[in-house]
C-alpha cells in the first residue's frame, strides 16, 4: 500500500467521496498517536459534517475508535450482558431505575457513565448525591461487583475509547458536533467497549433533546441500530419524547429521590413506562422473554416485588454509599432554599418546555457550565404539573430548589416561561414514539 | 457587541449561513494574532470550501487580509499604476515581457512576485537566471526604481498580507485550496496591497491550469473582477487557454531567453498575442488608450521600436543583473545535457498536454518539490512543435534540458506522452477565450 497522506483523505471527503476502512483506521490511529494534527482532523470532521459518511465508513470509524483503547471483558461472567444509552436530554432518571431492574431480572448490567456538561449533571453526578458512593472503580472491583450483584454504575475509565475523548473535545470547539455518523461512532464505540451483548438505545426527541426533529432522531436511531448490528452486537432503539421532561425532577439528589420512588412502587408514570419499555427491549433482545408483553409483566412484578429496589440498595452498599440516605431520602442533600412558581392563569398545561426546565435547573446549580465545576447536589427543579393537568390561577406549578442563588431571578422567569396554559385540554402527550428496527 | 466565539461563526458557515464583515474581520485578525487556533480556522475553511461565500463575505475577507499587514504606497509617483496576475499555469513568460512593456507605455508597473512550488519556478526564480539580478529590494529601492524607470519586479516582502501566507500554508495541508472565494481573497489581497490602480487578471484555463474547466475559470474571473471592483480598483480579466503551453519554453533561463526573443521582435506568436491582449486591457483600463485596437497598435510599436526591450535592459541593470547575459543569451545558465524527444509517427500535432510538459520540466530540475529546494536555472523543456504543426516520423518534437538527471527517463516518457499526433489537421488552438467584465 502506498503511503497515505491525510490531505488526500480530507480532499476525498470534501468532494463527497468514500474512504476505505484502512484509510479511516489510518487517519484515526494517526490522530490518536499525534501524527495527524488537530487542524487536519478538524478539516476532515467538517467535511464529514457537511458531506456525511456511508454506513460502511461509520462501521470502520466505530471499530477503529473501539480499538483505540482497552475494552471491558465481561465474557467470564454468567448471564447475558445488557446495556443502555440515552442520547442527550435533561431530567432523565431512567438509568438509576433500569440498571438494578435488569440485575433483578437475572441479567448483567455494567453501566459506564460520565459527568457531562449540561444543565443537569450526568448519571455519575446524580449517584454522588448519595453520601459516600464511589463511582471510580478498578477493573477488578467492577468485575467482582458485576459477578456478585449483576449491576454496576461506574465512571468512564480513561482507558476506554481514548479516541472518543480526543475527537469530542475537538468537535466541541470546531462546530462539528451535529453529524449523525460522528455521533453514532461516539455512542457505539463506548457501548461496544463496555462489553455488553445486547444494547437498547433511548433516542430522545423534541424540545429538550439533542435531536429536536423526529426525522433526525429516526435517522440517528436507524444508523445506531444498523451500524451496531454490523459490529456484531444486538441493538434496538426506542425514540422517546423529550418534548416535556420525563418524570417530575431535574437535578441530582432530586432525581435520586424520584428513582427511589419508582423502585418502591410510586413515582411518575411516564418515567416508569419508559423504563418498562427499554427494559422490555433488553429482555427480548437477550432472549429472556419471548414477547414485549411477557417482558413487561415480568418487569412489573420485579418492581412490585421490591426485587429491583433491593438490587439498588445492594448497589449503593457495594459502592460504599450510605444506605440510610436511600431508605430515608430526606437525608439526601437538599437545596438551601425552595421557591414556588405559580400559575398566572387557570386552564390546562398545554406545553411544558423541557429545554427551559433544564436551563432553570442549571441556573440554580444542578449542572456545570465549565469542565471541573462542582454541581450543587441538592439543586434543581421539581415539577408539580405536567402537560394535560388542569390548574387554577395561583396554584404552584413547580418548585425551584436553589443551590446557587446568583441567577435565581433569571431561573424563575425561565421556569415560568416553560409553562404554557390554555383553555382547552390538550391531547395526551407522546411518550414512546417509535421502535427500531 | 456581544463577545464573538469562533465556534458560532464556524457553525453558521457549516449550515450555509452568511457572516458579517465584522465577524469575518474578527475571525481573520484573531487567526493572525494566534487567538483563533489552526484547528478552528481549518474547520471554517472547510465549511467555506463546501458551502461557499457570498460576494459580500469575499469582499470582507479580502479587505481584512489586505489590512493584516503593510501596503505599498505608490501614490506619490506620477502616472497610472498597473499590475497583472496570472492564475497558476506552467510555462508562462508573460510577466517578463509585460512589465517593461507597460513602463515603455508610460505606466508604472511594480510587480511583486514569488518563488512558488510547482513544476517550473516563479517569476523570481526566472529572473534570478540572470546573473547578479537582485529581487529582494528595500521599500526605498523599490519606490526609487519605480519612479526612475516605471518598472520593478521584486520578491514578496514578508510585510505584505501576512494573513495570506498563514492561510495558504493551512489550506495547503487541510484540503481547502480549491475554493473560489478563498482563491479570490488570496489573489486580490496581494494585488490591492501592491498599490496599483488598474489590474488585469490572466485566468488560465485548461489542462495545464489550476482551473481545468471553462465554467470554473469564468466563475473565478467573474468573482475576481466583481470583488476587486467593489474594493475600489479597476479590474478586468482575460480567460486564456492553457490547454497547450503558452510559448515554447518551460524553465527558468529558457523562459528568460524566450522573453528576450519577444522583446526583440522574435519569439512565439501565441505568447506575444497574450502579452498584447493583457497589455491592451491595462492601457484601456487606465485611460491611456480609447480602444483595444488603439492600445494594441501602440504596444506593437513599442515592441517594434525596442522601447520595451530597452526598459527590460534598464530593469536588469537597475536590479544589479548582468546586462551582457541578456544581450547575449548564450551566457545565461544552461543545462548540462540536452536530449531530444522525437515523433514516433508522422501527422499533425493534435494535442500537447500542458500539464505533462510542466511535469517533465519539473522532473529535470526546473521546479521545486519542497520549500527551499534550489531550482536548476538551466533546466526545462523546449518545444519544437505545437498544436497544428505537421511533423514527420523521427522529427524532434521537443528538447529536454536536463539539470537533475535522476528522473530523466521518467521525464522523457512523460514528455513523449504529452504529444498526440493525428492524421487530420486539427482546428486552430484557442488563445484568448473570453474577456470579463
Amino acid at each position: 500500500m502506498a503511503t497515505m497522506r491525510a490531505v488526500d483523505l480530507i480532499e476525498r471527503k470534501r468532494d463527497g467521496g468514500e474512504l476505505s476502512s484502512e484509510e479511516i483506521r489510518w487517519l484515526l490511529d494517526g490522530y490518536v498517536k499525534g501524527d495527524v494534527p488537530d487542524y487536519q482532523m478538524a478539516a476532515w470532521l467538517m467535511a464529514v459534517c457537511v458531506r456525511g459518511m456511508s454506513e460502511g465508513e461509520t462501521v470502520a470509524l466505530t471499530r477503529a475508535m473501539v480499538e483505540s483503547g482497552g475494552q471491558i471483558d465481561l465474557s467470564s461472567l454468567p448471564g447475558r450482558k445488557v446495556d443502555k444509552h440515552s442520547t442527550g436530554g435533561g431530567g432523565d432518571t431512567v438509568t438509576l431505575v433500569l440498571v438494578p431492574l435488569m440485575a433483578a431480572a437475572g441479567l448483567v448490567c455494567v453501566k459506564m457513565s460520565g459527568r457531562s456538561l449540561g444543565h443537569t449533571g450526568g448519571t455519575i453526578d446524580k449517584l454522588e448525591a448519595i453520601p459516600g458512593l464511589r463511582t471510580e472503580l478498578t477493573m477488578a472491583e467492577l468485575l467482582s461487583q458485576a459477578d456478585r450483584l449483576g449491576c454496576v454504575v461506574a465512571d468512564h475509565t480513561s482507558e476506554l475509547v481514548p479516541a472518543d475523548r480526543l475527537l469530542y473535545e475537538l468537535r466541541d470547539v470546531t462546530g462539528t458536533v451535529p453529524s449523525i455518523p460522528l455521533i453514532a461512532g461516539s455512542i457505539l464505540s463506548k457501548k461496544l467497549a463496555g462489553g455488553a451483548d445486547a444494547i437498547v438505545l433511548d433516542v430522545k426527541c423534541g424540545d429538550g433533546a439533542f435531536m429536536r426533529r423526529h426525522e433526525d432522531a429516526r435517522e440517528l436511531a436507524r444508523t445506531l441500530v444498523s451500524v451496531g448490528n454490523r459490529l456484531g452486537k444486538m441493538f434496538s432503539a426506542l425514540i422517546t419524547s423529550m418534548e416535556q421532561p420525563l418524570g417530575r425532577m431535574a437535578g441530582n439528589a432530586l432525581e435520586v429521590r424520584q428513582a427511589i420512588d419508582v423502585l418502591t412502587g410510586a413515582g411518575p408514570g411516564d418515567l416508569r413506562e419508559v423504563v418498562l419499555a427499554l427494559g422490555g427491549e433488553l429482555l427480548v433482545l437477550s432472549g429472556e422473554a419471548r414477547s414485549a408483553d411477557e417482558a413487561r409483566e415480568r418487569l412489573v412484578s420485579l418492581l412490585e416485588g421490591q426485587e429491583a429496589w433491593n438490587k439498588f440498595r445492594s448497589l449503593v452498599v457495594a459502592q460504599g454509599g450510605d444506605v440510610e440516605a436511600v431508605d430515608n431520602p430526606e437525608l439526601l442533600p437538599r437545596a438551601m432554599r425552595v421557591v414556588e412558581v405559580r400559575a398566572e392563569r387557570g386552564g390546562y398545561v398545554e406545553k411544558l418546555a423541557a429545554r427551559a426546565v433544564g436551563q432553570a435547573a442549571g441556573m440554580v446549580g444542578a449542572g456545570r457550565e465549565v469542565k471541573g465545576q462542582a454541581v450543587d447536589l441538592g439543586a434543581g427543579v421539581e415539577l408539580l404539573a405536567k402537560v394535560g393537568d388542569e390548574v387554577v390561577r395561583g396554584q404552584p406549578l413547580a418548585r425551584l430548589h436553589i443551590g446557587r442563588p446568583d441567577r435565581y431571578e433569571e431561573a424563575h422567569a425561565v421556569l415560568e416561561g416553560a409553562f404554557r396554559i390554555a383553555s382547552e385540554r390538550p391531547g395526551p402527550p407522546a411518550l414512546v414514539i417509535e421502535r427500531l428496527p
